[in-house]
């Protein structure tokens, strides 16, 4: 194991985070907020430890599977308990536990908050929760890529941990370029969210919070009722910023440099419109009757399927109180989620039709035994290789799930709130149904189920195994080991 | 395919049902009633059709995985229209679709009721209801194996369909010698039970339907409220019998006529213990305060933790009223199911188990990427192939699952009972919770939801594929035109 890099890198990422957190401490000035300096001295904090951590270089640019898994999740673990620290240390978020829930469902882009009363934060506070949906949604590691030199070929892998999805597309054949052009694709839909936000009337810090929390498909919003009062035109536009930030962006890419017919013609993204449109559909005639107009129950059903499926988790009306059809499918479509190489969680719609293939294959198998036939997606054939880790993935998601709901059982709150509960952290969503619904809020959980939750939404968020890993004693063993070795 | 065959074992199963209709058509005699004339009268039609349709010996013995599930799947199928016809002709369940219902809940031994009023049926009607749980539960087919005299090597591959578990265990080397030893050893066992109850004072008909229905976990009772009113002498030989016809029955082969040592450290077996001892124990100091005394705790613990395992259905108690922890416990139960080569349902504990060393073994390809080694169970490598297809049918599980509480939510009903009465009827357990609960029955479900029932149940029962394969246009396509080609 190569000790070196991983604190080099975990190092760089201090460093990274201790910039963004100035970012809340000029925010502060604006409005002349004393919290501020709580966030100017983490950040400096930050910087320090940083540069001590980066101040040898690495030993070896050597850089395996195994060390981008565990870089990735340390990365994010130090990542939020030092993002954390500003909500704890200025008693806005008084318990440790609630403000690295908070900072935990920030970075993870889930969403889901344990404050009943969102208004009462300072703006640097409300402008740190939704900045950290921005930078967790295209990934911190990504950002690290795509501005410090790190040489040696082996950088895949730590983009590989961290990118959702079954597999990374390099765009370029450099991964560094590559991930120069997500932040670039990112940045510029972030910009012209603001700007029809802007359009439409929204005071600026809303349409720069609002924005954050679109791209990042995270869901913290800086009211307590979410998106319930805004405008119609303004829940429309976030209603298709949801969407779109939910598109593999390989698809604009290609849009962009490529053609205009590959973009058309992604597999996955054709999948991921009709289950939005055919979802709306239903609910729109399911909902119809509980609304005075039609346009209204079409905007409500576009913006909770939008906001549901590319788990940002915004709400534009209590969808708790929805007839059962509806919260079916939302449920569902919390497990399906959005595509791979967006910023959306869930288990991605290319998974699920790949499993769907799987499951086609397997029934062509009973009666064609002698076919050797791969599956195809997006015109290619699937190595065996690939399907063989999608389907433990799927396995292990649904193990984990199950785990995680008979942990939380224990509190006695009843199935559908600990069955959403789990699903709206572990797919990266926020709101679930019941008590953990969009009018509500996780406060109310022991502090045992916080942290079931929390692991869930990291392990949702960095796809499983780069999480588990660090449960694995070998994984442990063979850094302190090898380090021992070094040293005689 | 060779559709001369598939009509030929139809025919052969028709017949069998025909002889074990005039059981019930015997106890009506002795009760004096006279809905027995409709018992007989089935049978002397199923008789009749049975001789029409193996009339013709069929052209050839060759018999593919193929032909094994559709002919497994049809002959479910028609053994449960056939089996229906009593119930509904006699007037005493007036709609077909709920006799149908009834029906294939006992043959698949779920036990799921329509009938709010068990009580009010005559005893032919509930000793046919109970005499189907013993017929389901180690197959029809498996039956047919063991008596008729079917020439040529390929019958495992009608076991193969029938039989619960991730793969066929051959006893001994001839097929038919392994049927017949099933058969022996659950029937021998289903004496036993009867002894046991006729000792606590049971009455005769009562001990004889509720053998049958712990020995195929069945799960239909002949009182209203299951097993509540019974002494807890009763309530512990059956929570006992529940669990040992959940048993591998290779285990009891090998206990009989081979090793001991042997017996006891199968893996699968151990495991299933382990599960059951470690639920007993923790819903028992969940419940506790519930009860007056720790002996009924343990016991009504014991016996419904043995009856979702085992996937039989019987209730002690309204387990609905229970905290929880200890409903999440015994959803998590209905998935996992009994152990394979048992006559339980559900997703079966060595699928668990082989489930779960996949996972660990992903964790070690993240750390040991050249790592070749094979999943070991039962103390013997398991072969990719194997590993596969239970990956593949858990996806199917899972999304056949989706699926259908995805289409009964339509109804409008809560989530909980639509989640758990599709979970207590693909893993042919019978009671769920909330509305489909032990105190409940499923007289309330729409036509529409009763039919994506009872499909759960077969596909359970079939364990997915036999009965999925029935959809593929393919199954049929060939059929027809090999038909009409030898026609020709």
């Amino acid at each position: 194991m190569n000790s070196s890099i991983i604190r080099y890198i975990l190092g760089s990422v201090l460093k990274i985070e201790g910039l963004f957190l100035f970012l809340p401490a000029g925010i502060a000035c604006i409005y002349h907020e004393q919290e501020g300096f709580y966030y100017a001295g983490v950040a400096a904090a930050c910087l320090l430890l940083g540069f001590l951590m980066t101040r040898c270089k690495p030993q070896s640019q050597v850089f395996y599977l195994k060390e981008g898994c565990i870089t990735t999740s340390l990365s994010w673990i130090l990542l939020s308990i030092f993002g954390s620290l500003p909500f704890y240390l200025s008693g806005e978020i008084p318990s440790f536990t609630d403000a690295l829930f908070e900072t935990i469902s920030g970075f993870t882009t889930t969403g889901a908050s344990i404050l009943s009363d969102v208004e009462a934060l300072s703006h640097c506070a409300l402008f740190w929760r939704s900045f950290t949906h921005w930078i967790g949604g295209m990934g911190v590691l990504v950002f690290l890529l795509a501005i410090i030199p790190l040489s040696g070929g082996s950088h895949i892998n730590l983009m590989r941990a961290e990118s959702p999805g079954p597999s990374v597309g390099k765009l370029v054949p450099k991964i560094k370029h590559t991930a120069r052009i997500l932040y670039i694709i990112y940045f510029i839909m972030t910009v012209l969210e603001i700007i029809f936000l802007l359009a439409g009337k929204m005071p600026l810090f809303d349409a720069f919070t609002t924005s954050f929390g679109t791209a990042g498909t995270g869901g913290f919003g800086i009211k307590n009722d979410s998106f319930m009062s805004y405008s119609p035109y303004l829940q429309w536009v976030v209603t298709i910023f949801m969407i779109l930030f939910g598109v593999n962006f390989n698809a604009y890419y290609l849009l962009i440099f490529g053609s205009v017919k590959r973009a058309l013609s992604m597999e996955e993204v054709r999948g991921y419109f009709v289950i939005i449109f055919a979802s709306i559909a239903i609910i729109f005639l399911n909902i119809l009757q509980m609304f005075d107009n039609a346009s209204d129950a079409l905007r409500h059903a576009s913006f909770q399927v939008g906001s549901i499926i590319t788990t940002t988790g915004f709400s534009s009306v209590d969808f708790n109180l929805w007839p059962e059809a509806s919260r079916t499918i939302l449920v569902l479509l919390m497990f399906i989620g959005a595509c791979a190489g967006s910023t959306g969680g869930g288990i991605k719609v290319s998974r699920i039709m790949i499993l769907i293939k799987t499951i086609i294959k397997e029934l062509n198998s009973y009666l064609h035994p002698k076919s050797i036939k791969k599956i195809k997606f997006e015109g290619k054939a699937v190595e065996h290789e690939v399907v063989r880790s999608i389907n433990v993935y799927f396995i292990t998601f649904i193990i984990l799930f199950s785990t995680s709901v008979f942990l939380i059982s224990f509190e006695g709150k009843d199935l559908i709130t600990n069955f959403t509960a789990v699903a709206a952290t572990i797919n990266n969503i926020g709101p679930g149904l019941e008590l953990a619904g969009p009018a509500q809020n996780f406060g109310h959980f022991s502090i045992f189920s916080k942290y079931v939750l929390m692991f869930d939404m990291l392990a949702g968020r960095l796809e499983l195994f780069p999480l588990l890993i660090l449960f694995h004693p070998a994984a442990w063993k063979d850094l302190f080991t090898k380090k021992f070795i070094q040293k005689q």
